[in-house]
């Protein structure tokens, strides 16, 4: 069993592999694509899940995750990317100055599609807090402000936190489940 | 001549409306789409037109606009209404009080397409400053904190602001210039 994964993100390979592999091979496509701009990420994985699908002729895993903020209303949520790249980690603690309530979680939507078919998809949910300051440099994206539930540490901090990501784990293994269980 | 604008936005058809008309009738077709996560405002706005215009079967007008502010790495952007929506105009003024710059520019661009053709985009831009509070409340988004060139209000303190802004009605009077001059 093969999944052809689309992402120019090279750290979503690595998670995806340590999640799926052996049992289901992860074929990394490193091709850019253009996703939704939408508050609902798996509207977003599936919406690109069909489109690349239908485009490279094949079946298609498409990922899109996000921070979601519970004191900022849910940012930088499914515009996490985008906003990462211009206001950083420190964008991000310098709007927490005044809020208390520190509660986010990680979402990560998985989404898988065959050519001329409907695209299906995974959710995947961790709640953590936003911690105080920027910490380690592990993982990616705002894993260095993230401090999982029933943990000090931010993933940041955590050395191989691709193994206790728990969100796009979750994701992953609900797919996993798909493929090698239910779809059969 | 008359032009269907496909937006939600009630504030877009007014400003429009103050721009083209009477020579070119605005019709306004109040529909929720969405819209490409992109850098590039009019590749997000050519897709949505064109995308619209296969959809509904008539020629259509699609536009996006944001405020890139040059001290935030051009945040909010492209993203700039999920962001507004998120953590408002306190948000973006938390965020620059520690950046000294507070040069930005707002940019809007419109595109036009017809059924089963390619579309085409006209750009309009404006800079200005971001002010150090929240100042009025005409205009829409991020008005009342963006203070235009050769200005001391904030278009937020500015009666009738939509027959001031000028990026949205350069690219407006583009659209204009192409429909009545160039494609005759």
């Amino acid at each position: 069993m093969q999944i052809n994964l689309v992402t120019s993100n090279k750290n979503k390979v690595k998670e995806l592999k340590a999640y799926l592999e052996p049992g289901i091979k992860v074929n990394h496509i490193g091709k850019e694509y253009k996703e939704l701009r939408s508050d609902d990420s798996e509207e977003i994985a599936k919406e690109s899940a069909q489109r690349l699908a239908n485009e490279l002729k094949k079946p298609v895993v498409a990922e899109d995750s996000g921070l979601f903020i519970k004191g900022l209303n849910g940012f930088p949520g499914t515009c996490s990317k985008y906003v990462h790249q211009r206001i950083g980690l420190k964008g991000i603690l310098k709007l927490m100055e005044d809020i208390d309530d520190r509660e986010a979680f990680y979402r990560s939507a998985i989404a898988y599609c065959e050519p001329k078919k409907e695209p299906i998809s995974f959710l995947g949910e961790e709640k953590g807090a936003i911690s105080e300051e920027i910490k380690g440099s592990y993982g990616f994206g705002h894993d260095p402000i993230f401090i999982p539930e029933n943990s000090k540490k931010t993933y940041g901090e955590t050395e191989k936190c691709e193994n206790l990501k728990r969100f796009r784990r979750k994701a992953a293994e609900k797919l996993r489940y798909y493929l090698l269980e239910e779809r059969q």
